[in-house]
């Protein structure tokens, strides 16, 4: 594979009621939710489409990434996650360009996948994760 | 087909340079961008990613719906946009449950598809697209 294999692996979203935001996929796009996960102190709720998700983020503790994002910016699209086809790779080309990372080494995410995070602050203020 | 077929069309991402968002998914994904294209008072820049597409939405005019976005909350993820085999079956639905639409009939969007937004006080916050 090529590193123009990248795929948007998901798209996190910060929400506070996760009955509402689980119904709206249901009533609407007939989307069912996967059973849910946790990771960096957050519930994590995926609904599946096709080759990428929407995974719902609901804080478990008050003071993890999730919970400072909701109180600062309320209930929004938190992140994007690209797959990609080597990750120690892409974040030898992340250096390479001068992106910030936020792991500098990959460490385990939802379902025990390999992640990384870039700093927002080198991505246009977009917060970017890696995976493969 | 059924319902359950929505994809997730496209992520919408409000940036303020263009040039440096661009080059992230250029030098780090290997993604090349489409022509520009102009809707709703935005340049928007797609870079594919197989089924879906990353937009990248740059303000034309002070008064648009990404400008006020961005004085308001800075760079971020600006909306997620579905893609349904019935646009017309997907708002009756919308109606049917309550939730309120910024726009009751489908109008012309980027390259010309039909599109309808619904208001984000009915969907936890996140701001959705409905595309078919």
């Amino acid at each position: 594979m090529t590193k123009k294999d990248a795929v948007v692996s998901h798209i996190g979203v910060a929400v506070s009621d996760l009955a509402a935001a689980v119904a709206f996929y249901r009533d609407v796009l007939g989307v069912e939710p996967a059973p849910a996960e946790s990771a960096d102190g957050a519930t994590i709720v995926s609904l599946p489409f096709g080759q990428t998700a929407v995974e719902l983020l609901i804080p478990e503790m008050p003071d993890s990434p999730v919970a400072r994002f909701l109180a600062r910016r309320g209930p929004g699209i938190h992140h994007i996650c690209f797959r990609v086809p080597n990750l120690d790779e892409a974040l030898v080309r992340c250096r390479d360009h001068g992106y910030r990372l936020v792991d500098e080494q990959p460490r385990p995410g939802a379902g025990g996948h390999r992640v990384a995070f870039l700093h927002p602050k080198s991505t246009a203020g977009i917060l970017l994760e890696l995976t493969e």
